[in-house]
């Protein structure tokens, strides 16, 4: 835990199968204008749309709606949804959805009353919002991003080929958010398990970092087990509840700020699958699962110990008699299996990536310097071209 | 993950070598007028006090001072406080010190604008706060009962024999705590260990409860393990930073509702202990030390899968060719061997308890339902003999 550093989560979660009654204690704390944001319709045919209406309709609220948040959502629809906002005047902004409905209800939530053009503001010059924020709640309908109980948001802007993800302070935090695993029951297979890894990355990318001896190594540690055990049930039967509750409340813990403490955290892997999504649209948590295995064995060299310690405390490898390096390679390898196992995306041709796109995705992948080895443009091209 | 549940922590943490820092980020949000609660003067010896009266100053605020809190805080000393705090008019309540001073704070807090009587409306009555709370901050000097961010505050009762535990709802928790580890460093090396094991006892009594499938045990194993690494460094060299700073960060997150979340919880060991502290006056943590080897050797038999797992995951006992019993078993005897070579205590005797004390205690001691077997008192007058 070397350095200084602050925590504060103010974010308050209702979990459980009941957990959308926390709509009731929390709406009464906003004005009757709310901003109801959702992505394709889904939420429609699964009821989650009918229930959240009537309770808000309960409430007494005025309902203004903002639907076809897109999975990656776009600056275009971003300028969209701050006009929505602005015209209906709202007191609250509430995502009913993923993590591209939250993200994008916070990018919205702090551009209503901003001047600036948005995206160049907070996603290319990276500036903390100095007006007013529009308080944002959710309802989560998948899993994965963790922006239930976080600052992040991602944004695409299709016209720069860049998909730059800002994490806001705990001001932009949902100030609310409603966890009901059965919500995530009716997403498809494929979208389940790009959560899945997209959770495992999310602790890796945090994980892999600084040499120092860290509680925050040791919670991450119990996190990735927690999710690979929940997540060897839920591919088999998606509607154990138990599996699902486990790998929806593990998700929230690995990206909402806890386990980053006293990390210097990488972020490289997102970096890549972010460029990647930038250029395919491909969905995040396949994007993320592609580039993986060539990213982690390139920087292997750089981290023995720590992959070392990962094979044996996360994926159960006998160290005995082995060098540290052997330990190392046959976690990934058994990382490798067990990725292939519950049905990860594996390269990016699958995920619509063609040779003549490398040189674009080459140039869009932003260089972090956490991890244990900062990548030049040539090491990303050959991470890359493995990826393929 | 069973059940529904909600998690809300507001309490912001400053942590590391500048935390204290952090009251200048703090201070001004409240008035002028700050009672200064701290215990028996060794923050004077250790300069700890100069360094935050300095600060208050530096804030322009006026300071009112409650000194004089002992380790196991009093309802006497209670009523005095809240007559000082009432006649400081006091804003904000700030807590230098252990567990101990903070617990106070909140008793304090709660009590000030209310008519009833704290003890009974509190500790006896169990009843939430009607009245205004006055907000509290902390600056931990000591580690081990996670008070810096969590609800709980134990009082006790020497009239009645009774030290009771409320554990209030979120709007009692600190507003914000300054943990700087190396404040730790010139605790004496029983209060450490103590400390050491109070934090161990708050993740056990959360982990062996429950037959279900839950992330919370997965993190509680990571904790748990990262405080046996530590504490071993700890107790060699007292002054690693490190060492210090992972146990200061692990009792916050052991004791803070985290790893409570889908989770019966027990609680026994804390009531025993808790009941051998009334009569006795013993260290905490020493209290809890003292009575567990015996409590868990005798619900083994009722959680018996519960203690395998805590065998293999915690204690690294190889579970081959070997009974769930005996894998259980072994487990309990590593911890014990743990305990004494860290250097806890490991019976009431030690502690001031003697024969003619036993039916008192046994009468103090509160029952709990929450774990894998609930006791009687006949039950518990066993485990408190084989204490002895």
């Amino acid at each position: 835990m070397l350095g200084n550093f602050t925590y504060c989560n103010p974010t308050k979660l209702y979990f459980g199968k009941d957990a959308l009654c926390g709509l009731n204690e929390e709406l009464p704390k906003y004005g009757k204008r709310v901003l109801l944001v959702y992505g394709g319709g889904s939420i429609k045919k699964n009821g989650i749309y009918d229930k959240v209406v009537k309770i808000l309709k309960d409430n007494k609220k005025e309902i203004y709606e903002d639907a076809g948040v897109m999975p990656n959502p776009t600056t275009e629809k971003l300028k969209e949804g701050i006009e929505r906002a602005r015209k209906a005047k709202a007191d609250l902004i509430l995502a009913v959805g993923g993590g591209s409905v939250c993200d994008y209800a916070k990018a919205v939530s702090v551009s209503v009353h901003c001047k600036d053009d948005a995206w160049d503001k907070y996603y290319i010059r990276f500036e903390e919002p100095s007006c007013k924020i529009i308080p944002v709640g959710c309802v989560l309908t998948m899993v994965g991003t963790g922006s239930e109980m976080n600052g992040g948001s991602v944004i695409t802007n299709h016209e720069q080929k860049l998909k730059i993800g800002h994490v806001f302070g705990e001001n932009v935090f949902p100030k609310f958010s409603c966890l009901n695993p059965e919500f995530t029951y009716t997403l498809p297979k494929y979208q389940m398990i790009a959560g899945i890894y997209d959770i495992m990355s999310h602790v890796l990318e945090q994980y892999f970092s600084g040499e120092d001896d860290n509680t925050s190594d040791y919670i991450s540690e119990g996190l990735l087990r927690s999710l690979i055990h929940s997540a060897n049930i839920a591919v088999e039967n998606p509607t154990d509840y138990e599996a699902r509750s486990n790998i929806m409340w593990t998700a929230t813990w690995a990206l909402n700020t806890l386990v980053a403490k006293g990390k210097a955290t990488d972020w490289m892997v997102h970096m890549l699958g972010q460029s990647v999504g930038a250029h395919t649209d491909a969905t995040h948590g396949m994007t993320l699962s592609a580039v993986s295995m060539p990213y982690y064995r390139f920087i292997l060299p750089y981290g023995t110990a720590k992959f070392a310690r990962f094979a044996v405390n996360v994926w159960g490898v006998k160290p005995d008699g082995k060098t540290e390096k052997k330990i190392a390679e046959e976690g990934l390898n058994e990382m490798e299996k067990w990725m292939k196992k519950i049905g990860l995306v594996m390269n990016i041709t699958e995920l619509g990536a063609t040779a003549d796109m490398l040189e674009g995705i080459v140039e869009s992948t932003l260089i972090m310097d956490g991890g244990y080895k900062v990548l030049d443009k040539n090491e990303i091209r050959e991470i890359l071209k493995a990826s393929y």
